[in-house]
């Protein structure tokens, strides 16, 4: 059994990791920690887990996690997550990290969307985890910088119409809506469910951290700079990520062509499930599981291609992909552990 | 009091009108039909009317309809309009259609996207009823062809922009999501509770019926022919849509700028707020009132605007424009009746 | 005009007598005070009221409120309400309290459930402000205790029971479900939208503060000492409390028999609407309006009656009532800015 | 590889058994019947299932489905399932049945709440399926009727209580919530999603067809006849339901001694949890896991116990039961194919 550590559990990315793991029959859960909940049981932050875990969430020290797990999670807001991962990786640790922070290859982006970066040099040997494009690197890494759940949504939904250059990538607008879960565990106004419930908006609109993310995936896919305009919506459901891409066509095509060309390109790929023409996917059907599900229209009368593309923003957008990753860092099936079915309804 | 008929009550517009007509001082509601629920009390179908009317569903009949009001409003599905707005016309009666029958004024645009018409030449004595865009036709109306919820939700965002000349039509991409009581009250599986609820989807992608309405009025705004992406979605909320609306400036702006250009446009409208910078829209803060709340953000990275409009689907989508309009036919103040403030939360 | 002072209104509780007295045609806020937002506008705190209220939530300072207004609703914390209330009253301020804090009519008991009272002389005087049970005494009123949520629902379920004599109090169980905008708009984290939504749960079992404030109204009616088993839920929507009372009947009865005893009692009552036979309340027949719906059925297997009641926590639970009773103490008709229809769906 | 069928697949308990049984290493599904659906594929009929079945649906013929599987869940409404089990028995098949035909054994009290029974013979031989109190007789049973989602919920939160002699059975009153996947995926407009979202409402007071298998299991475990007063609510939520069960102790007792006597009484058990003093149940904690949760508080002011349990209707309430049942009939460790965690949020 292999040792694994969460640090920075007591969110809802923490726990989903921990239901996770918990089912996966290669490792051991050794440490959790959370600051704010420290000599905690687990349980009794996340009732959900329950006879299942039987363990107290630490304060987070580095030497203590290092010592305890030969791999380690870290859930921790950006910046947070750069203050403690060289000291894991000084100490000998692999790390799967869900934060921003080494997902931007260039310090400058970095600093202009988030703050200054404190460990830049490891920037250049961060691999971006999204297996699906990069699987190759993946193995090999110290330090996984596990995508975040818009950009996956996004990736892996433009992926087979840039690669292809099937359309021009100036046009592309990104239509995304999240649940509310992406938000956070944290005790603010504008998540409480009566501010939630029923309601629905737009929010960083232009200017949503997930951009230059987004657009560093999908100009190394174009093979050019990529400029898009990206929207994300909060929906009133827990769990989900649906992404509504518009793009120009460069030539004629037809929605079966397309749909061929996204099925070849996924061939293989346990993750990805091309629907059927005339169907499109709802965030219904990928609920607790690891799937991006992708549907497309060509449209003839505006010659454009509008691509929709679900995930759990909890497990494919975060959870679910960074065990993916450690299955391929552990040299495991890629889908040890992830066989859970989606939960419908 | 001035008499009116609510005609195919049994659905959520029904009843939405029932709400707002049982609160308006200047008319009384001497008829109600429904062919599937004849016989049967209105507070029996619809509980939350209860101690408010006391009249029973009828079968529709058009003399008896004609016989008992002056006005009349129809809320059946399109095509069974034009079995009955002809005769209720001809028998003297003004009528405000809530279907999509005379909405459209070509006849053959009718048909490639619905069915052949049955009474193309009242298609162009029908008055579009958006207000803010048509009022000076609607007082001297006889048939008001209510707009669609979606249509009504993008014409009052882009109109300022259109008319402007601020953007490239050819670029216009909506993105649009409903609330569920837009699928109206039939027993579909596709609108159970636990299909929609903590679910998420786009339909429709490419050929709505709404594509062709819009179209049609965002036409008469631009000057030009306009063909626009619409995709629209289903949101788990009974009510409320929210469009987002993406074009290309045609010329550099700020946000600041175009939002004084909205306040311009908009000056003296009682049903349209535009969000100050910074803001924007949500469904929360409409449910239940006639507002069309409108917000926008220049992104100069991408040159586009991006424009966002909440509705509530039922009121201003619906019920509260047709009673709109009927204020306009009776030459009552617009607002008579429709004052009530959103119920938020 | 008569001019009212909202005290305290950046809750739920706020804006929905916010909601509710821009509608009303005999009042004109004069003044709303919200510490945390003092210099905010109140369109800005809550964008639902945006164009209906030019005002910005100053800080609360008596003698300001009491210059600017001749009636207050105070809709602060308990203990809060008491440190101004006799301010208030002093300089001639007419007070409707939301609190809890001159609800009970014994200091010990406030003493024991909440905290030690600091004006126990003003407990006699307050009048519980529940009108369809003491409407008498309310017009000369200085000081309106405005009943709880949960307190209003089992009240009026459970008057026309005990003042004839039907069931046996010891038996009383009471099983309530309240909306989660009972819990207000402090930021929690189990008020997060994750936590409440698709989940559903008992609380404060045993314990919860609402039960001295429902034995006092259950024992004056009954006219004896009635003890209750009373347990509150969290039910995942908005508004809404649906209570569901069980008692054994001391004399066989029937369904019919009681729903024509519940029709005298509450008959001429504009806001109790009495189910028919077969029918039951639904939270969703109330939404937005000051109804409470009863209905009942008499199981003559277990010779107990079960007695449903469903009110909208926020309007006869809270802010419709004080409006109900600011009404009464102002010499209007008791509906008057009440008459609005429930919002359906 | 054990072969499975499960017949009458297209509902919710349906997808629910494909669901837990795709994930179960011991068995191998190799017919799926729908009758409305023949020829469908299962994925189309649910996309949750994509990826993960490659079956198409077939109309029900009781000799093919006996000659395909050694063991037959049979999701058909009741009536329907009494159809076709004893032919599925008699050709040598194994049944769990999931409908409610098998579940009294008393063919008059089926009469009575039902309708007329067709193989009554097959009541005394059909075992209830709830292993925790009825363990012993499953593993060499025929055919398993498994157990109605509000009785296993009520069972298992009073069967302690009942067992020990601690209450008074004839004050037993048991209040229930469940989620709407209870009432099934056929199109009824009480099913819709604006019927049920942002409601809440009781429904078969006093009549409820549960009640007789409540009263069943309760009497056998008080060792006398049993008689209560049950009320289902309808929640607006997917899964879930709360049981909150008051009755009036026969001696003095605190929370804690009751406490442990639940957790002595549950040792050993892999699907029941009992909550620590001050916690109580949330159906949010056992969705999609086959857990039942349990909590309690002794009243001393009213000498009563309030009972809370939480169940996933559709897993220790239908699916995961049932493959509780089958794991005892065919020898396996009992948690097999159960291991999954709860998920949250």
């Amino acid at each position: 059994m292999i040792k694994v550590a969460v640090v920075g559990a007591s969110g809802y990315t923490g726990v989903e990791l921990l239901r996770l793991l918990l089912n996966h029959p290669e490792v051991t859960v050794t440490c959790v920690t959370a600051n704010q909940n420290a000599g905690e049981e687990v349980a009794t932050l996340f009732p959900s887990l329950a006879g299942r875990i039987d363990m107290v969430c630490t304060a987070l020290d580095v030497a203590t996690v290092a010592a305890s797990a030969d791999l380690v999670f870290t859930a921790l807001p950006h910046q947070a997550a750069m203050a403690v991962i060289p000291g894991l990786l000084a100490a000998g640790c692999r790390v799967v990290d869900l934060s921003a922070d080494y997902r931007l290859r260039d310090p400058k982006v970095y600093a202009a969307w988030y703050d200054t970066h404190t460990s830049p040099e490891l920037l250049s040997e961060a691999v971006y985890g999204l297996p699906e494009l990069y699987r190759a690197a993946i193995p090999a890494a110290r330090l996984i910088a596990n995508p975040g759940c818009y950009p996956t949504s996004v990736a892996l939904a433009l992926a087979p119409l840039l690669k292809g250059g099937w359309i021009d990538p100036a046009t592309l607008i990104i239509d995304s809506k999240s649940g509310t879960s992406g938000a956070g565990r944290a005790a603010k106004v504008g998540s409480l469910y009566c501010e939630v419930n029923e309601g629905f908006k737009a929010y960083g609109v232009g200017n949503h951290r997930h951009t230059p993310e987004i657009e560093q995936t999908l100009s190394e896919l174009a093979g050019q700079e990529v400029m898009v305009s990206f929207t994300p919506h909060l929906l009133p459901v827990n769990r989900g990520i649906l992404s509504t891409c518009y793009a120009s066509l460069k030539q004629e095509t037809t929605t079966d062509a397309l749909l061929q060309h996204y099925r070849s390109f996924y061939a293989g790929e346990a993750f990805v499930r091309i629907c059927s023409a005339g169907e499109l996917p709802n965030i219904a059907y990928v609920r607790g599981a690891n799937y991006c599900d992708i549907g497309l229209v060509v449209d003839p009368r505006t010659g454009r291609v509008i691509v929709v593309s679900a995930i759990d923003n909890l497990v494919k957008g975060a959870a679910g992909q960074a065990i993916q990753n450690m299955n391929l860092l552990l040299g495991l099936p890629e889908t040890r552990g992830l066989e859970v079915v989606s939960l419908f309804p």
